[in-house]
């Protein structure tokens, strides 16, 4: 169990993120941003249980900064709301956070979404640093600059780009946490590995039992190639609108259909993800790709173990991937898996090839587990 | 009466805002926007009394997009809240707004504020556009891209910088506008003028009957100059990082924590400047600034005609000019006149020169038109 720290920059419009992540990457970033801190004022947004669990992380960084003040946030998707934000964006006020304060996410990729949204709008953006403590939320929700919370309507559905000064992705952090979340973060890591990242594909393969037990040799160097992968697809197409950004929605059309329909808290994320990989699957295969990889990819999220799909019905999920907020007026947008480590963004797939093949996916998997 | 547009660009990091301004802007940026506008969905952020008295705009409008939805909003800064804001949203969802889809704000400097705050904050960005109807909004608040909603706590608290495509300042809207309102547009163009355009600054002096009279002959230029010389500061310091575009806030140190003291509604925003300017012109000559320079601006302010200021606490206007969004660790920042045209940002002022100053201002000012 040595220290091994990956340190990465991700570059923006607006400077550059400061990437830690492995073993000992708490050390090696307050080792760095020494300088950053000091004198800093900083509100901490905490899930309570992640404080709990490592008790010791916020008074370390405590010791290195000007204060530390520490706001509760409630678990999950359930941070995610506009009153909650608008709940933080007035304890910053009545607390006198200014220009030159610093706003802190230690939790999962919830706790990072939401307080990315209320330092990116409050005075009209403060700095802000990332802690992400879940295997999903250092492999991808931590990763990029977006930030958003949800309405009842839609997740996601009110938010920004604003990239963090740093990203500080703990491997010990994952040890303590139950196979569901690490489940739900391999289903991010293999939707980037299958498009971006072969030899992280083979990886997850091949240490799969590893991974699900939440050993930290195994997820620290999977963490690093998520990072990666990620991160270059990120400063190629920064806010999403070449269209290579896009390709990290891979699963996720259907996916955040599936959450919403479903409800969320009733399926997780990842697991809803799981379902839109495989229905993506056999889209792209519908659409001309390569059928042996999709098969490959498939055996892989099967192995997982997602639980099954309740009974849902063909015509509510596709009018709600019709509302879906990355759709445009020519319908929604499909990412497909056209061979090994090469996807597509489809713009074009017939809506009645959308409708015959989920009729298909429902059947075939409702109520039986992955 | 002919027309007379200007057409300017404001370049930002993510492109160019296009800027009409005159009689006649209307009609040159639709004939010029007609490409943008084709097809698209546009809901349009309107305040009931301005569609009213130019009823025609929005079905000019309508014609040229694939589709206009009107959403009524608050007058004033009653509009500018989290709770309004989020009205907007989930009707944006609900109503099937897409990425390509479009926010357009008819109305004063408020509407512009939260229009643009919701396009910037939905889906992570609409494009949006802006059609102040004010002369305050028109010179002032819809150059920039500033955007932002108010705190119980403090103005203008939420928020983000997202610049609209297009910024269409009618001079025809003028003509309806009474006189108090004429007066609050002409003390930002007063603040503007002192220290970045000293010919615009001489034509206010010379026309101010005509100006707050309402004739459109002499306020379209005026607003042609006004959004010329912000336009140059805001290219010169985009995100207000430099220190340059914080010339923009001259007067309003405290201008800001007047109208919070005195309550929103109760002062508006421009004769809350109107006396922030008079003070902030007193503080330069105590800090070495041209005399002479101060009396020839404090003369025209007073000749706006702004109501006396009601009797005011010291001590708690300097605790709320602490508390400022702008603050940093060292204090308020304050911006002084230094001589004709010259402006400087001094983050060093005294916090006994302030108060010293402030006791004494209140001393001759309370009670007393200006």
């Amino acid at each position: 169990m040595s220290a091994f720290v990956d340190r990465t920059e991700l570059r923006h419009a607006r400077g550059a993120t400061s990437q830690f992540a492995g073993r000992g990457a708490l050390d090696a970033a307050l080792a760095e941003l020494g300088e950053l801190l000091a004198g800093r004022r900083v509100f901490a947004l905490v899930q309570p249980p992640v404080a709990a669990l490592h008790g010791g992380v916020l008074d370390r960084i405590a010791e290195r900064v000007g204060e530390l003040r520490r706001i509760d946030v409630p678990d999950g998707e359930a941070a995610k709301t506009v009153s909650v934000a608008d709940r933080i964006w007035r304890e910053l006020s009545v607390q006198g956070a200014r220009r030159d304060s610093l706003v802190l996410a230690f939790g999962g990729g919830s706790v990072g979404d939401l307080a990315g949204f209320v330092a990116g709008t409050f005075a009209r953006g403060l700095g802000w640093l990332q802690l992400p403590s879940t295997l999903l939320a250092q492999v991808d929700a931590s990763i990029g600059g977006k930030c958003a919370v949800d309405l009842p309507e839609a997740k996601n559905a009110v938010g920004l780009f604003h990239h963090p000064l740093a990203v500080i992705a703990e491997s010990d952090f994952l040890a303590t946490l139950p196979e569901a979340e690490l489940r739900c973060g391999l289903a991010e890591v293999v939707k980037m590995a299958a498009l971006l990242d072969l030899d992280l594909l083979e990886r997850v393969e091949n240490e799969l039992p590893k991974l699900l037990g939440g050993e930290s040799d195994a997820l620290a160097p999977v963490v690093v190639a998520a990072i990666r992968a990620k991160t270059r697809v990120v400063e190629s197409d920064p806010e999403e609108t070449s269209g290579r950004r896009a390709l990290l929605n891979f699963g996720h059309t259907l996916g955040h259909a599936l959450e919403a329909e479903i409800g969320y808290g009733r399926i997780a994320h990842g697991d809803a993800v799981v379902h839109g990989l495989r229905f993506a699957l056999a889209l792209s295969v519908a659409r001309g790709g390569d059928a042996a990889f999709a098969a490959r990819v498939a055996r892989l999220l099967d192995r997982l173990g997602s639980p099954a799909l309740p009974p849902l019905a063909a015509a509510r999920l596709l009018e709600r991937i019709g509302r879906d907020k990355k759709a445009v007026r020519s319908g929604a947008v499909w990412v497909l898996a056209q061979a090994a480590g090469e996807g597509r963004i489809d713009r074009d797939v017939p809506s009645e090839l959308v409708a015959a093949e989920l009729e298909k996916f429902l059947g075939a998997r409702a109520g039986r587990p992955l």
